[in-house]
């Protein structure tokens, strides 16, 4: 058996837990419909392979088998532990587990963490004490338990109402009952459970263990996730980048939306972290991420069964027209692309079907079309180079055998020598149908009732593919300029110390901190008198921004405290006297008139970067102005960010046709902003007591024209 | 039997397709896998109440039945044809039906229209004659059949794999294989089907003939629709829209992307419109779009049974805190709220269920809840003057038997007296648990394996809750000023008719059309000179906008055509040469200079319309610039669009924020804009010759300040 070290601990640890030589099972009965029965019963029916001692002190015998008092009784040595005992006893029971030398425990026992409340939380708090001090592995408290359907295993150590076929996916989920679903799933459809783990309140096994776990175990080929939140996002994102270049991994992850979360949080009692920050997080390791438990399994059947798709260009092969448009529809609303056909492709469906098919791309056999039909077709498109993926629907009619064209499809996919994805829909519940889909499924070519449902299993398909190609985008090393910034960080720390002062940098000290990171800005200076506004502005250059700096004045621009493209003195003078005035008005004189010289003909954008409480520093790039603030067009990723990163985060806005040029315009200067933002992404990673940094806007021009920060606000940790 | 005029025809001619009292059989047979002989099999097996005639020339007995040589021989009067005979015997056999009597055909024979050929199309064209000459109905060709599960019909002239249960649900389909997957879904989730057809080319039979029909079938609850396209849109809209608020029509339109319309039009031949115009007719007639044939059946099966929602807030009660997370997450995806309780709500919640239970929503009555907490969780948030609709999730744990808690859903439900919607997730495949789905359809709970198709369910419950509920928008009458530029649209035809000119009308025309009609537009004159410029300018007052108009230069923008903000007649002077020398320079002197007052700080939009081929005026409204040109930001509705209606395109652009007044601006004059929408839709009414007409931009400045068009492009037929 091949080993790993796993992020949380050593690998023989989960060995314990999923391939153990003897089981003991805490709270065994044989009342019918109780956890301890079912858990027996799996174990037993399940044809557990190794040995089974049930422990109960009301009972000598259970389910034919000797039944002892405690753990400590059991004359053999116990790998690992099933506790269903009551929530009072459980911790009893765990501690008579340490002393016995179990290895590992399986704790289906609730009333721990998710009650929320004190006494919950304090069983928690010393389960974890136990379980460090004899150093055992633990999935749950709270959870439905593990399963491993490796063949000398037949481990099925849970309360779920089957144990699923074996097969290539290995499912971890937070959620008991959707990790039901997905067996159920598992046993309808016919692809199998590698190994599954209900992890519960994860006091101890997590994602971050089962993963490099799994990357290890050659049986799984596919890792499935039911996600509400991780507990440590930071320490599973290498763990997972690395995993998914080889093994591909999806999730689906509950919360997306503020209301989910909002009940993820209620049920968990864990802090769930933003959902954008989870997008950032698949994006970044490459993890497919789905919507349903349904999809969860349709898509990680495909991704264990068929290679990755290099590109998305879907060729689709249909004997029936309407499913052929809404599988097209399907493909190019998920983002795929219908492939257009080489003209050898197109002559040889023309020569090989009959006269009235269409031969351009869905490729539409007809009704009456047979296996030689199928194969042709599929033969032609699987060969053609502009086609990087292939969806075929088989919709039987009365006059047409399923499974001869079944047949005709995995072979002309076994033939294809360049070894593109292919994935079936065979739309229809007959007895031939069924069996038709079934010979589909047991020759590796996955097989949906729906067009849509095949098109998603593509689209996972290209997402891996692609996620797998992206290359590493290591961020460059950036020196700053002197101590980049911490002298200034230091002394604004010890200058906002007042108890509910606003823990905010002013403008001077905010735009030299990007400044010494490299990050260009607008020229500014604080002069201290109109004598010296008169100065400045002689060595900045006309046109000048002239504007307030105030603690006490949040939006500036609310009061009025900006005058814009002042061209001469007599233009300053005028507004240097008002903002000297609103000062007074609004902050007691508290502040400056800052003057800047102003950039023209730029798109303002937004760099930013807020601290994710579980995933560290969350960088944010909008296209500016009322595309952030009323549309909410932004793009999200994690630090670090290198330029190719930063290059696609400023593609994915919506506006980004306005900065790439758009109705005659000139683009701006894409380096320059790309280059802004990973210097945005080391200067965060300096400095950790930063919270917030929004640098609002940021002009950018056509490349060789002035671009640079205008405004910088920067609030630190209390 | 109830009986309606159709739209397109008598109603009786549709008795005769769905309750015939005698069935002649054209081209049956007995062989294994043909048509000939399923259609005979579904009519038998189907327990088909009239008489059934097989008729084959080279038969005597077909399946038990006296088989005859021809429709004519046959002794009793016929009032159904089914006709299978191959292309070439088609007409000739049709022919004999029309002079038998024959009152309806369903014709199954392929080799017509569809096939893209002139032969085809030619077949077709005799095959209308032949049915107008004789006044027989026709569902075909290229059809898969028709069925009517009527005790006193059961009628199954289809060649579909088996008859569904009979049902609420009435299906009319454009493609016979998604027909079939209708009816196997139907068969396999117990929702079954009133009547259904299959219309294949439909030379005769089409939506909307069915529509009015079914809207008077007592067993008809709801209408679902496959459609690709519509022949005649607004021929059907009256009588959808009346329908659709008695009766839901929910509808998959396939082709919703460019790409898939493009598959849609190969596959019928059929001119299809554009998918934005049919995503306006389905709003303007309140039909529920969804995007699957899946999602087609588990609405309809929701809509069937329970009543339309009043407003979007859900209330969830789940035993499992995974599914109600994702339940949350898939509800307010798809635009509905979680509903907040009242004090009340909270407080019997609190009071009914266990101390752990969560008593906000999601309600989770936690994994251990039976029959009584489900009976007091329902009870309570139906109650709750807040809940708009109930979706309820039940993951069945061991211990926890299906059959009482199904018992306690539908109790509660029927207790209930409020009369809100509710639909069930039952997430387990037991048998126990299928029996509580059943229980549960039975009792008409639909109810579904995921969250997410019950969440869609819902949705639908909502839409169709809303769009009865939407007001009746009759656009008001409005009388243009003279004219209303009849005189010099003709002018424009007179002066446009050489061949190669683009048929545009000058600016001038273009804002005296809009003036007509009531649209305010920025005052504008056209001086013949600078000294008329400079009197026009004392007239118009200052600042103004000069701008090219002419017929050689269609962007002006792109020759630097347009100068603004002239404040004195030293500008105007200087801008009247600099335009006078780029006339000769582009345009060798066409054309003339457009003097207009400026129209300040009013925001960019943009009103339009485009005439679609098939739908006729569509009406755009954008939010102007860049949100349209780069963004794509834009709202479609068709005409006549009434103050409502305006009023709702232009709240639905993304764009929406910046016109309501944000970032303390004020909010713009939106009756204006109503009214110029409203406008608008009149003047193209008026003036079918213009087949685009864009006002762009319209600039709306706040309530009491001048707004206007600024320029008017308008394009006359060809």
């Amino acid at each position: 058996m091949e080993r790993t070290a796993a992020c949380g601990g050593d690998a023989g640890g989960l060995d314990a837990l999923f391939r153990p030589r003897a089981v003991a099972v805490l709270g065994a009965t044989g009342r019918q419909g109780s956890i301890g029965r079912e858990v027996l019963r799996n174990l037993m029916v399940g044809e557990y392979q190794g040995k089974v001692f049930p422990v109960n002190p009301s009972h000598d015998v259970v389910m034919a088998l000797k039944c002892y008092p405690s753990v400590l009784e059991i004359p053999d040595p116990v790998d690992l532990a099933v506790v269903i005992v009551r929530k009072d006893l459980a911790l009893e029971a765990i501690e008579a587990c340490g002393r016995k030398g179990v290895r590992a425990l399986v704790i289906v026992s609730a009333g721990f963490g998710e009650t929320g409340t004190p006494e919950g939380r304090e069983r928690e708090a010393r389960l974890r004490e136990i379980l460090g001090r004899y150093g055992m592995r633990a999935a749950g408290p709270n959870c439905m338990g593990v399963i491993n359907t490796e063949p000398e295993v037949r481990l099925n150590a849970s309360f779920a109402r089957l144990t699923p076929p074996a097969g290539p996916i290995a499912f971890v989920t937070q959620s008991g009952s959707l990790g039901e679903s997905m067996l159920e799933l598992a046993a309808e459809r016919g692809a199998g459970i590698s190994m599954f783990c209900s992890i519960g309140n994860r006091v101890d096994v997590d994602a971050c263990d089962l993963v490099p776990y799994w990357e290890h175990d050659a049986r799984t080929r596919v890792i499935a996730m039911y996600v509400e939140s991780f507990l440590d996002p930071r320490r599973f994102i290498p763990v997972a980048r690395r995993v998914a270049r080889r093994k591909p991994i999806v999730a689906v992850k509950a919360g997306r939306t503020a209301q989910g979360a909002r009940a993820a949080q209620s049920h968990t009692g864990a802090l769930v972290g933003r959902d954008v920050s989870y997008d950032a997080l698949f994006e970044e390791c490459g993890i497919v991420r789905v919507t349903s438990v349904a999809e969860l399994f349709d898509v990680s059947a495909a991704l264990a069964q068929q290679p990755p798709a290099p590109g998305p260009r879907v060729a689709v092969v249909t004997n029936a027209g309407g499913p052929g448009i809404l599988a097209t529809d399907a493909l190019v609303g998920l983002g795929l692309a219908p492939a257009a056909f080489a003209p050898a492709t197109t002559a040889a469906l023309r020569a090989a079907l009959s006269p009235d098919a269409s031969v351009h791309n869905p490729v539409d056999v007809l009704a009456a079309a047979g296996a030689a039909d199928y194969d042709a077709a599929l033969r032609s498109v699987l060969d053609d180079p502009g086609v990087d993926a292939v969806l075929v629907v088989f919709a039987p009619p009365i006059m047409v055998d399923a499974d001869p064209v079944a047949r005709a499809i995995v072979e002309a996919w076994r033939a294809a020598v360049r070894g593109r994805p292919l994935v079936a829909c065979l739309m229809a519940r007959s007895r031939s149908a069924g069996e038709g889909a079934r010979r589909l499924r047991e020759a590796g070519v996955p097989t949906y009732p729906f067009p849509e449902e095949a098109a998603k299993a593509l689209a996972a398909l290209v997402a891996h593919g692609t996620g797998r190609a992206r290359p590493e985008d290591p961020p460059p090393e950036i020196r700053p300029a002197g101590d980049g910034g911490s002298a200034l960080l230091a002394a604004a720390r010890a200058r906002l110390r007042a108890p509910g002062e606003p823990r905010m940098l002013d403008l001077a000290e905010g735009l030299a901190l990007v400044a010494a990171w490299g990050i260009p800005a607008a020229p500014t200076e604080f002069p201290a008198s109109l004598d010296e506004a008169l100065d400045a502005a002689a060595r900045l250059g006309w046109p000048l921004v002239a504007k307030l700096d105030s603690p006490a004045i949040v939006h500036r621009s609310d009061v009025h405290g900006v005058a814009t493209g002042l061209a001469d003195e007599g233009q300053l003078v005028r507004a240097w006297r008002r903002l000297g005035e609103l000062l007074q008005q609004h902050a007691d004189g508290r502040g400056r008139i800052a003057l800047q010289r102003q950039i023209g003909d730029a798109r303002e954008t937004i760099l930013g970067m807020s601290l994710d409480p579980l995933f560290g520093p969350l960088l944010l790039f909008g296209s500016g102005g009322i595309h952030v603030e009323v549309l909410g067009d932004v793009a999200f990723r994690l630090h670090p960010v290198g330029p190719r990163h930063a290059e696609e985060m400023i593609r994915q806005v919506r506006a980004w046709p306005l900065l790439a040029g758009s109705r005659g315009e000139p683009p701006v200067d894409l380096a320059l902003l790309r280059d802004a933002l990973v210097r945005l992404s080391a200067l965060v990673a300096a400095h950790p007591e930063i919270v917030e940094l929004e640098i609002n806007p940021f002009l950018v021009a056509p490349a060789g024209r002035p671009s640079g920060a205008v405004d910088v606000r920067v609030r630190l940790t209390d």
